[in-house]
């Protein structure tokens, strides 16, 4: 089995919320959406983002784990700057992000900072100076 | 905010478990490996999976919604043919995986199936043959 990943799904409870958020409100543009199914978005020359009813999900992979608390998984944004990582987390609060924790400088060397979609998923906005966050840069 | 992803990050209860699962087991390489903290995996070529271990992710991020079932996401690695899906399955599980639910057909025109690493991390084995499945190989 190659090292490769081609897809990661997010379960959605609604997935129109999740259009606004990442379609109108971030501006990403869809490579397939079917309402109410699954919103999928190209971040990756070979990889995608899928956002699948949280129905739909379960019916085929099983009952989610439910509770109070954070999804177990992060996504990651890495940017050449912490004034990018600042700038962004200002958008995502504009847009309606919720979960905001603003850029701070991180023991690894770099400086990052999170905002939560629409179903608490968090994204991480990062700058990290040294050879492994540089060859995640395009 | 470009639309990419740089890294996935899941929290993992048993680092050292998962590297055998991941390193020894699968047969991928590290790109970085702090025994009891993180390894990380280049599966893109701008794209890193990082392990994370479940103390530090909640130190950071917050606590873990926890409770009985499936993780709220899925990662699909996907290949050209069913056969070869029916592959991987066969060698997951024979180095341990769980949950494995086998290939089949699927309403969307393809053929996948199922296993979950140590932490109960799904990874979906897929063949796609419309234009978005061909998009994802190399």
């Amino acid at each position: 089995m190659d090292q490769r990943l081609s897809l990661v799904t997010l379960a959605v409870r609604d997935l129109e919320r999740s259009h606004q958020f990442y379609i109108t409100g971030l501006g990403w543009q869809a490579e397939l959406y079917v309402p109410h199914e699954v919103l999928m978005i190209r971040v990756g020359a070979h990889t995608l983002l899928s956002l699948w009813s949280e129905v739909e999900f379960e019916a085929e992979v099983g009952a989610i784990a439910r509770g109070e608390g954070a999804p177990p998984i992060t996504l990651a944004h890495n940017v050449a700057s912490a004034e990018e990582v600042d700038e962004i987390l200002t958008l995502a609060a504009r847009i309606g992000a919720g979960n905001i924790a603003p850029g701070q400088q991180r023991s690894w060397g770099g400086y990052s900072g999170y905002f939560a979609d629409p179903d608490g998923y968090r994204w991480e906005i990062a700058m990290n100076p040294g050879p492994i966050g540089e060859s995640l840069l395009p």
